[in-house]
């Protein structure tokens, strides 16, 4: 494959889609071509999964909820991603087995390393070059979300659960730090930019 | 758990339905209460998924399929199956892990003891007390099903996809010749379910 397959992880709030964008239009002045996708439903059967995923009605066992991301990312790799890499193209996507990891693990009823597999058997084992973790704390998350910041119970356990997120990605991080840039979210966008094309500058093609 | 898992499997034709049936009466008239189910599409949300695998238009990654069977099954099995079976209900499942394996692998592009994995992650490993295999030749199963029996090219391809499926199914019987009780399905239904319910006899308690 002669592409670059660069994907953005963080929680929600972090800037991802802002970076994707200003990255987009600075590959492209380049002259190279570039995709932006995303998952779950960077592809036709890939929107009807993310439908059922995050916007059914009623409980989802947590093994299938795990298993549907899983077909989700197996038909969008196979059928978006590994076609625009064998074209050359960059691919820009906004997240994947990483946000699979930290988010279900941190769910702590499945176990990280089996996500993980999964993740890997479903996309044949494709991993990224380039791996963007915006990392930012979840009280600064919330802020920049526009929710309260004072937590009643249930809010308090999802401010647990986010922790444990950023948590979980920090320590992927610290696992591949060939392929992971950590970059502190709260920085100014432009800052962050520069940094992400520095990186990526040195794995694109002259 | 104190219910009894028993799947029905064989080939489409192989009268694995009339066979549930006439079983569910004869326990019912023991006294046993009985759940009749299936895969896919046993619970609200395997019916979305199976209109998905069998009725969506457009090609479906063969990993992503596989994923999505495997996401049904979690489902099920977790929300449907084993609730029943902690009720001490015997259950009568049409199609389970060994139509995985035996209809994925007989595709050749995944690895049978991969589907079989896979299947095991998703139902946490619950294996049914008895599996039932209706073996029938795939040409009698045309015949049944009112098909023509000259095959052109297509056909021909499809008559060699189910003798795989054929073989793989007695393979997994003689793999856990505890497990599998194999009947002609040629024979006459009532004989099917007389050797069927002599083995469940001995399944159920007292």
């Amino acid at each position: 494959m002669t592409g670059l397959f660069v994907t953005l992880e963080g929680g929600d709030g972090s800037g991802k889609s802002t970076q994707a964008e200003l990255l987009a239009a600075w590959l492209t002045e380049r002259g190279q071509t570039v995709l932006r996708t995303r998952e779950p439903g960077g592809s036709d059967l890939g929107l009807e999964l993310r439908e059922i995923v995050l916007h059914r009605r009623g409980e989802i066992d947590p093994r299938a909820e795990a298993l549907l991301y899983a077909a989700d990312r197996a038909h969008h790799i196979a059928t978006v991603v590994r076609p625009a890499l064998a074209r050359g193209e960059v691919v820009l996507q906004d997240r994947y087995l990483d946000s699979s990891v930290a988010y279900q693990g941190a769910g702590r009823t499945l176990d990280p390393a089996q996500i993980r597999d999964l993740s890997l058997w479903a996309a044949e084992g494709l991993l990224p070059g380039l791996t963007v973790l915006l990392d930012l704390d979840p009280a600064a998350a919330r802020v920049r979300l526009g929710e309260r910041t004072m937590y009643d119970r249930l809010e308090a356990e999802q401010a647990d659960f986010h922790q444990r997120v950023r948590d979980a990605y920090l320590r992927l991080a610290g696992a591949e730090p060939e392929r992971f840039l950590v970059i502190d979210a709260e920085l100014p966008a432009g800052q962050i930019t520069d940094r992400i094309r520095q990186r990526m500058a040195e794995l694109l093609p002259a």
